[in-house]
């Protein structure tokens, strides 16, 4: 079977880094367009980049030519990929992500810029892949075919897939979740070493207020052309911790309808929601439960189904809310360019990745970026 | 004038260190006597002790010849000091310390052994010291003069010094805390570090339950002849992370009574219980608020007042609750050898460490611990 | 082809983790026990060890019973196995092995209780297979079939990788290494975090006269019944700091014969001894460099060859001796149960795992270790 | 007695902040004025700087306005002290440095930017004081009074502290170094926390360069208007570990002369050149030995003599030159802004520091860098 063709834009940095590590060899999709800002465009990838996995650079992309980040033909009159992976800053996504959804690309986006827009759909295929109906209300859709496709916060991601299963069964009322994130969440340089060596830093930019709000638009539902929000009340709180890979979270959460432990467990184990679709980079089981008193811990647990399965702990009852609880889960592979990934794959598997390009006129909806 | 001969039992250990760090030069106390486990004793405490303090270890006390755990007459017929602060693992504690308040000594003591029982005063000096009256209930007290008093779990005092004020002024109705807690809390060797570096553990043992059961009782009231507790909801969550000192606490907090940003901030910069005591070892301001958006840091911040002030900062609305901050305290100075410290100053202040040895006949309550 | 059964000796230990792992669906061995002292042993292997490795603990090997560390037949009459990795401290070592030897058993050790005994190899299969034959001159050999080989410290092989192809091309006269050691290579619980959090300790307890003599007899030559030591100075000086896995050691070197920039790189590039053997654990490519700036570094190299491939990089001149450059691998794998994997494999190659357990009378030697 | 006024170049950074600490409250300086980049010059300290020390910034300094980096007259005409501290880049002092000399300013440099210039002097005071003599060669001195005195990188200050005694009895042939340095010597934002956390960096720009350049210089001699080298070869490995402050290095050194274990230690303990100058940031022994065997360690060394003593250990025979030793010093302390410092310090006691802003004609020596 021939391999789709897809392009990365901001492919130097930490994600696109990883979108190249996680596409090396896979199956449905082949990188044939890297992009990235001016500084790197025109040079070799493998020149451009400051490489800072620990898996080696393939070589057939370090010899590619880093392209402009224009959704125009690029050098040599290549057509420019139809689906494209962002990996970019909010303020850059802000500006290019619309060109390439113009352009008739499907931009599956790791950025925050779009997220919380009414008509992207911003998705965890396990949590809501339903409400990927979105694109069809969105106005590149019916004029180019193009759209954009979001993934959340690396820290909302782990905390979604331990709730969405509890959220189906038990209803969540309230919830309370204390991070403690990992350093790559803030790419390269990001976090200086000097702040952060035998050091806690109770304190990221915006992410409280992204969590909170982005895990009620995660659960909640598709209502015509919009999300309704989960009724429920969030309080985040959001700190860095000197941890290489993998957000640790304690979370302490009330449901509407009383739950044990054991249908708690079972509600967890029995989540599945994408057996049968053969994904390639969906876990096998979404959610782990470890049984050992100090589990899930971000060195030990974060590779679980390779990287992309959230590893849950410690559930015990809780003084002041119902039940407690700890979450951890890798921020760059699931929480980012792993998330990204399996949009795109849930996007091929139902068809969404086939009308690329062509205007649609399928949609009513208005342009809400325009 | 004179100092107070003081004995210090666990003198090798971390907190041992750090009692007698805080005790080199102390205005008020001397140590005449340190006391550790056999294979320990009767070696010079330099020999014995592997001192892992950034502060050299004073040549007097590495000359002292260590000496056994008991309460009997040391070697040479040297009387043991009558102020003993005790720096023992519980088990151990739970045997020793009694010993030695049966000789008429005051043990002031760091261990968990018996700050939950009915008659023992579990004390922070700015919170409570009101509850040092329970040392009268003691039957020790009646018979020799001594007594035992402790000082809370490192991760519960920083905690209920930012609490206390906002107990006074507004009434604590719940409360979840989440901490990020420093390897020194677990002693040496403690933690190792393949367990820890790069790494959280979101397990400590039996922490949680001693966070919500001691802030209940250091907030709680005397009713006669036992402390009446804060009936107020806590739930805990504890972390273990790569920081060597300084435990970072996440607080959400719900008021009895309506607490706007000023009054709060203004409850803080208020605080200050012990002015016009003069105890040396007591912080100027135990609760300092910091402005900067990222504070308080446990590198930065966890030496204000000498490591005996909590640092308050973050003030935010909580969406579930009413409002959130972070705080952070030094787990092996205010948490622990200061605690102790402090409260042997207090007792001093107070008179309570000038009858010692001879009985009092002055307690009607019962021996809860014999 | 049916695979042969191998133990374990040691199986709960740090190394004894990582042979479980690196043996996991290998083409030539199947663990079919495993051994620990008495503490463990009848318990259920995922019972009786912390497993501290990132990926998961196979569910067989979770569910076998430990054994007693004896050479006797185990539980349920089942035959020990003649292949025994071991992964005993260098005491428990002293004791074991040579029964286990004695018992016909191949005894392919990681401890460095034997390592500089006259008849027993220490060996890294590119550096110097030919010490094998050693084998044949230990008395075990001859009486029951069995024998020890060993592999050297975890901060000595990495070295004589990069050394080995300049000691032929160009001869080696003396030798500066200061080394920069990862917390695993003390085992578990091991380093302390409160000793190396944003420290280093210069001194690791033996480890300078080990590098030092090993060296010596790794880059030696047979003479007969034993092995000539390489003529050259070596000065080490040891350091751990705080990284989780991989040494990463710094060298200058003085070669007997003139050598440029392009004969040591094509000296390095062209070492490939075990090419062509097959062995399942050889890297491709034994020792790669990198040509950047700042390479190599333990988070980003320690897994280049599966863990089994030296990197060395920042090849400049040496102002005092002729050349340096910094070498690196990992230390529990190429370092410790990769190096005696690759050791078995090599003796399975070469035939000498084919008479195990029946007297060879081949050897004229003495034993030496009797 | 009234203190003389100075200034600090580059106010806001890592060793500008130090400056501040170091100086807050000393006996012989008051800090009156504070410049740094136009970025900062016009708000107040406290705003312009995020300041990252574990003790306050004093109210005083954070209310004090940043000036432009100029030796123009200040806001409100305020005469710019004549004593300045310069904290720049390299890049930056070039230019500025000189401006300040010219303008009649001693200008105590922390920059590596003049350090190797022939009428500059580069001095560790305990070293080469004698050095200081250059600066009578240098033109500003003739024209202004002005002057550049420089101290060395962070790197080599310790090792030329615990080097100068040996080379005094001894004579130094030859040398090996091999460093682990903390972050905080790259300033702030500096090192990426994905570059070092669990991570060895094996390079540091040029930084391999100056310690052995300097060392040389350090060590070396007046004669006439320049100064000799001392003849040794010096051979420096630099590497960045996860410290936050306190470089150790590993150090081999060839003596001219035999020299014992006693001899040395000797050499060590009596090291005491600066006694009886009571310079205020001196510290009582420069160099202090440490007889555990695995000492010293940054963690718990960096702060004897408050920061400003070097501390060696680990004394043995090395088995390629004679003997070899770690020593450890602070690197933004003893190796910046306290050398900066302690070197204004002995520019004061010799009377240096009374003929500024007025020529002195006294020169004979040329303009080396016009």
């Amino acid at each position: 079977m021939e391999r789709r063709r897809v392009g990365i834009l901001g492919a130097t940095g930490m994600v696109g880094q990883r979108f190249i590590q996680l596409l090396h060899n896979h199956p449905w999709f082949e990188i044939t367009w890297l992009a990235a800002s001016d500084r790197s465009a025109g040079k070799a990838y493998g020149e451009a980049c400051k490489w800072k996995l620990d898996t080696p650079l393939p070589a057939k992309i370090a010899a590619m030519t880093v392209q402009p980040n224009t959704p125009e033909l690029c050098e040599g009159g290549l057509p420019i990929p139809k689906i494209i992976f962002a990996a970019l800053g909010a303020d850059i996504a802000r500006g290019l992500e619309p060109k390439f959804a113009a352009a008739g690309c499907a931009v599956i986006s790791n950025s925050s810029a779009f997220r919380m827009v009414k008509d992207v759909p911003l998705v965890v295929p396990e949590v809501n892949a339903g409400h990927l109906d979105l694109i069809e209300t969105q106005a590149w859709r019916r004029e180019s075919g193009g759209y954009i496709v979001t993934n959340p916060n690396c820290s909302a991601i782990g905390l979604v897939l331990a709730l969405k299963p509890l959220e189906e069964r038990f209803g969540i009322e309230s919830m309370f979740v204390s991070t403690m994130q990992a350093v790559s969440g803030a790419g390269y340089p990001g976090v200086p070493s000097l702040d952060i060596l035998g050091n806690v830093v109770p304190f990221i930019k915006n992410e409280e207020e992204k969590m909170q709000e982005e895990v009620g638009k995660l659960l909640g539902h598709v209502r015509g052309d919009h999300i309704e929000m989960l009724d429920a009340k969030v309080s985040a709180h959001c700190n860095r911790v000197p941890v290489e890979d993998g957000h640790t979270e304690c979370v302490s959460v009330k449901f509407r309808k009383k739950a044990t432990r054991e249908e708690i467990l079972a509600a967890w184990s029995e989540f599945a929601p994408l057996r049968g679709q053969h994904l390639p980079t969906a876990p096998e089981q979404p959610v782990e439960f470890d049984t050992a008193v100090d589990r899930p811990q971000p060195r030990l647990d974060r590779m679980r189904g390779n990287g992309m399965a959230a590893t849950v702990g410690r559930l015990r009852e809780c003084p002041l809310l119902d039940w407690k609880f700890v979450v951890l889960s890798h921020n760059t592979i699931r929480g980012a360019a792993g998330a990204a990934l399996l949009n795109a794959e849930i996007l091929a598997r139902t068809g969404r990745l086939d009308k690329l390009g062509v205007p649609t006129g399928a949609t009513q909806g208005q342009a809400v970026l325009a």
